[in-house]
């Protein structure tokens, strides 16, 4: 079990969720297991209305928040932590089992937030909202059915969160929030912008893979500090050694 | 994991069931952890009609058996197990956690055929019902909201049956070596010097510190290539802006 202070550090974040009863059945689990903070970005409106209108609604439903992109959602969390139900298409995150992944999460609960993300019902997370997350869970389900009801991958996910004590472990610091991992990202979007970087190697999806690379640091926040600074201090150097800035 | 013969020896057995929905979503968590047999008792028939006439229902719905009575539908089996969110109800049973319950069922499951019970959303398992089960399977849910939906609470169970010890860990990548890393430090130290990083924080050990921060990336190699390439650009683009480079 996790005490209730870790409990209430966890984001449920439900991504473009289309069916009203997959947000209720959300809520549910997350009070069948002692969690609170729901958020929905950019849900199919009359299904968020709906979820929150129902009979006996839970207070998981009655609180939760509204955001336009995962980004925001994410924002307060220093581990975002994706889910999907398949193998062979994300190359580029870790793919963890939920035993691993619940170990990591429950560690970083305890001092810090943690963000975990659901996909919409037919197409599962998005290149874009998975370029926001350290690494994936997968529920090791069976070739032959491979896609779980998102309320019940909700609830096998926290389940598993809630499952088990295990021995602490070190964790040596406070980690960066995703706001100051975008923060970074985007002044070194900046920094390989200026400098040419990017010119150099153009692929359409550069922001994303700029945006995992980032998150992949997993910083510490004092790291993420000095990290800031010295892509600050780099861009304004190139700028300053531009020709136009000069003329 | 369990080996397909165990899969195939264990009945899930839905008492009472009234919404179709729940039907489905039983069948649908039974596909997805390799489960074939449901049988349902006594559902509320057009529920059951209309589950089994959902479109995309799946083959576990379509060979779900029939009964009238729990003793017809378990009478194959050889150990009869109960599904209760009720910690205080149950005097004349003993009650397993998950983990310990999956262990002896995978274990029975080697050699015999299995039933598990789930009762009517509702009202759970009636005692009639219980008097068949041998032990009670609760998942440890918060004292706030113990009552869980009853697709997700087949979900946690037959998740907890396949959630393997024996790991097939991903074992991502590679990690960059010492030399990789060394290398990158000497390329972002060469950047914080041009940039003027460094003269704005003159420290005693800033090589040091550096390296140390270089460090706690704990890149994998893959991305080590990255940042090499990163700060060299950075350090080409300085140096071309500096006025001497101009002279």
């Amino acid at each position: 079990m996790l005490t209730e202070a870790q409990s209430n550090r966890l984001r449920v974040v439900l991504v473009s969720t289309r069916n009203p009863l997959n947000i209720g059945a959300a809520a549910r689990a997350m009070s069948n297991f002692g969690f609170r903070h729901l958020r929905v970005v950019n849900p199919y409106a009359p299904a968020f209305q709906e979820a929150r209108s129902a009979v006996g609604a839970s207070s998981v439903l009655a609180h939760a928040e509204r955001f336009t992109t995962v980004a925001e959602a994410v924002a307060d969390a220093t581990l975002i932590v994706g889910t999907t139900a398949v193998r062979h298409r994300h190359l580029h995150h870790t793919l963890r089992r939920p035993e691993d992944a619940a170990r990591l999460i429950r560690t970083r609960l305890r001092r810090a937030n943690v963000a975990l993300l659901f996909g919409s019902e037919k197409f599962g997370l998005s290149n874009d909202d998975l370029s926001h997350c350290h690494w994936l869970l997968r529920i090791p389900t069976d070739e032959a059915n491979i896609s779980m009801n998102l309320g019940q991958a909700v609830a096998v996910s926290l389940y598993e969160l809630i499952r088990s004590e295990d021995k602490v472990e070190h964790e040596p610091e406070r980690y960066a929030s995703a706001g100051e991992i975008e923060r970074i990202t985007a002044v070194l979007l900046e920094a390989l912008k200026t400098s040419g970087f990017l010119d150099l190697r153009r692929v359409a999806d550069a922001e994303q893979r700029i945006r995992r690379l980032v998150r992949r640091l997993d910083l510490p926040a004092r790291d993420a500090v000095i990290w800031l600074g010295i892509f600050r201090q780099i861009v304004w150097k190139l700028r300053a050694g531009e020709p136009r800035s000069r003329g």
